[in-house]
């Protein structure tokens, strides 16, 4: 109790946001050493790897998610929510190279939300299970002080050999990336702008214009590349490194180089961005590279392959090739159209803002 | 946007509270099914339970604790809180018949705590983790809109046939109960005395007799039963039935008679609960057995055995048999030291408490 007294009359400490998302990680984590014999890969990738039996391995990842920090109950329904929230973490799992097969979900949701508002989340979760062959199977649902938090874990099998981390790429490698990029950041700055609109005039109905569904779909509803996890363990390939785009290009492409230990060379023409995403960034006076770059939320895979694997990624759906890894001491850097090379920095998203920086 | 703008201004619709915590799992899940052959148990126990190789399974169990619901920073170090946390959710596992290996841990906090107060929670969970080897081996960390949520997952490995339900109590099984029960209620409500006297006055010094330390350890620190699990696995003994009592003797009770399909009775005298505990209960104006059977957070294993059990269940140290497990139709009862026979009715906690009855 006296303890506690100390605790609530401290007014001094250091602020959240001065040590950021991934310093605090850091420091709260440094103590801890994993002891199990069991345990393959602890804190630091997309998944913890947990031997269960012989070469055949346990993944287990887990996130929370903040009404206002998150999602935004003003622009996204309660279905989006969460079936977003579920995909999220399959992605982690797909980030492993390994199928997601069940979830646990927790809700921490406070009294000015109804029973109907859990019901509409729980069709969205209930969707993205359908369509992942996912099984709910745990959770927890409690009364919050403020707003909605999410808590989802997700649980994956896969033997041994066939995991990918973080680490494992090498000098050489081919630098590769799924799908598309810079769409999600888009759809997300759409409703943004919509959203200050209707708060200005909630008479107001919002414009979204058929031209940017691709955008608003990927912001609002997106998919988990568990079909390239599928093809990849048809045709036996494997990464030499994996991790998902969901802080941006280039956050995650740091990860990997850090993980790696080595640098990296990204050619700005070989990233993958639709041409409707380039003209809506335009729209909104953004350079879709940056978008491509830092914004983050795309849920595409990042992986990087040994050269010798050039015949199979050609004919891989859906996949681009964007650049190469190199010797760390050559860093890590954009190579514009123009010829320039540009350091790549992480513009990944800082949770803890500062007080002052808060609307 | 526009369904959203709804949901925003829907002021009408069913409190949470009116349909409880385990109404509201119920409805929220009765759509899911299970569809992989992998799940053996989804919701509905203290633990899911994954087909992982051969025999092998994973048990999986997640818990979301929130400030001011399940934990009070005003009479509870953070070091408390994080250690607490951890012990929770371990002995879900343990309530599987099965011994914990890993968590991971999700923390959403407000700006109002520094860093340190998150070092002081790590540092729970870290002496913890070291108490039980468990590895921590992921989680997040984001800011929330108010106050602490933490949302724990652990995870353990048992062979299939080792695993104990909340179902499989029949009818003659023995009804045991390990430890002593009541104590950890009779801390927080010293607790609670404590924090009353301080709001009016913050100057005075809390008054904690060491005669109560016994009931305020059990509060602040609980133990996990792994000992006990640990004992089982080296007996080769499995209960028929196994729970951990967090809601209290009476709620759990209920949780394995029905889904045991089976009443029970249950001996007042048997009832384990230490003499300090009785004296502590009476200088409260409560009644002891109230304490034990409606109390809660005592972490002790509940469990049921065959009555060919009952010698070596007699030199098993810790444990007390309390009753026995009765045709459904005879009901769940408690069998008075005065010889009455009163009804048990479910009295765990209510985490959705009606507005008004708010302070």
């Amino acid at each position: 109790m006296k303890e506690k007294k100390h605790e609530q009359s401290n007014s001094t400490g250091t602020p959240l946001h001065k040590v950021g998302e991934f310093g605090l990680i850091e420091l709260l984590t440094s103590d801890f050493v994993t002891l199990s014999p069991h345990t393959i890969q602890g804190v630091g990738d997309d998944a913890a790897v947990i031997q269960v039996k012989d070469d055949h391995c346990v993944l287990l990842s887990t996130d929370m998610l903040v009404e206002a920090l998150h999602f935004d109950p003003i622009y996204s329904s309660f279905e989006h929510i969460g079936y977003k929230a579920v995909v999220v973490n399959l992605s982690d799992i797909c980030a492993m190279n390994a199928l997601p097969r069940h979830i646990t979900v927790s809700i921490a949701i406070s009294n000015k939300y109804f029973v109907e508002h859990l019901q509409a989340l729980y069709k969205g979760i209930h969707l993205a299970c359908k369509e992942y062959d996912i099984d709910l199977v745990g959770g927890d649902t409690v009364s919050s002080l403020r707003g909605l938090t999410i808590s989802i874990s997700a649980l994956g099998i896969q033997q041994y050999p066939r995991i990918a981390y973080r680490h494992g790429a090498k000098p050489g490698d081919l630098l590769c990336v799924t799908g598309n990029l810079g769409a999600a950041y888009l759809g997300l700055l759409l409703l943004e702008r919509e959203k200050q609109l209707f708060l200005k005039n909630p008479d107001l109905q919002p414009v979204l214009p058929e031209k940017y569904s691709y955008a608003l779909q990927r912001q609002l509803k997106p998919d988990a590349r568990t079909d390239i996890i599928q093809l990849w363990q048809h045709q036996d390939f494997i990464p030499s490194a994996l991790i998902d785009v969901s802080d941006g290009l280039a956050s995650d492409l740091l990860h990997i180089c850090h993980r790696s230990n080595v640098g990296a060379i990204v050619e700005e023409s070989k990233i993958p961005i639709r041409e409707d995403i380039r003209l809506m960034a335009l729209d909104f006076n953004h350079d879709p590279i940056t978008c491509a770059m830092n914004g983050g939320e795309d849920y595409e895979l990042l992986f990087t392959a040994p050269e010798d694997k050039l015949p199979l990624l050609r004919y891989m759906p859906d996949i681009s090739i964007i650049g190469e890894i190199v010797p760390k001491n050559e860093g890590i850097h954009l190579l514009t159209t123009g010829g320039k090379k540009v350091p790549i920095t992480a513009q990944g998203w800082q949770h803890f803002s500062s007080p002052k920086e808060k609307k």
